[in-house]
């Protein structure tokens, strides 16, 4: 028995506020929400990372991320713009070890923002870098 | 015949660096990386927000995701963790109007991270609140 957050949420043992939830997938509302209706998509069998999701998973996962982020363009909420956000692995700023996409709706002048290295606003790396740097990953692909 | 910038490189009319590509979508590096690897999984059909993006799309772009995103950890890229992020919108980041997911290698103080408002550090609604904030959501969910 896995002492997961989101396990003891899905199982009922702990309160949770539900948008969705299928055999596969659920969502749920953020408690810490960077905007109000920010939620969180979450496969309901246990899966630390994102390598542990399985392809069905990952699927349903996009397609409730997709369809809760149209019910908060539509809804009342203050809603301009929607982010998508997965991090996978500590070093990724994962928390809790059930893999989550994070859905949040943003509107102008929220406080939210990406930072960057201040190499970022330079690195331009010419086209035989990125090349190279895409022949690795594609000869490391999982298959379908 | 729609201008955009992914679609031009999607019919080789600019170049790409490619990690994948089938019918419905493709991985292709950022040119301007958060971290070398940082790629871009694009549904290969004009769609300039999530809500243009077909189910099947969806499905195969998170799929495509989590492939890369493997190809990633297994490469001797520097990647200790890995972000999904996606901008749906002009106030939530958006840049170019042609739906993609990011997916970028991260490392212990990369310099990468997030901004909050103030606010966000202290804000934790009331049960009540989140369960009121789910219900419009929930009820304006679009159909499978």
């Amino acid at each position: 028995m896995i002492d997961c957050l989101f396990g003891r949420i899905l199982s009922g043992d702990l309160e949770g506020s539900f948008i969705y939830r299928d055999d596969l997938v659920a969502a749920l509302m953020d408690i810490q929400p960077v905007n109000l209706g920010h939620l969180l998509v979450v496969p309901v069998r246990h899966a630390a990372f994102i390598a542990d999701v399985t392809p069905a998973e990952a699927a349903a996962m996009m397609r409730v991320a997709q369809r809760t982020s149209a019910a908060l363009w539509a809804s009342t909420l203050k809603c301009e713009g929607v982010n998508f956000f997965l991090a996978d692995g500590d070093a990724a700023m994962q928390e809790v070890f059930h893999a989550h996409l994070h859905v949040f709706p943003r509107f102008r002048n929220d406080g939210f923002g990406l930072k960057f290295a201040p190499e970022y606003y330079t690195r331009r790396p010419p086209r035989a870098d990125l090349d190279r740097q895409a022949a690795e990953p594609r000869a490391l692909l999982p298959p379908e």
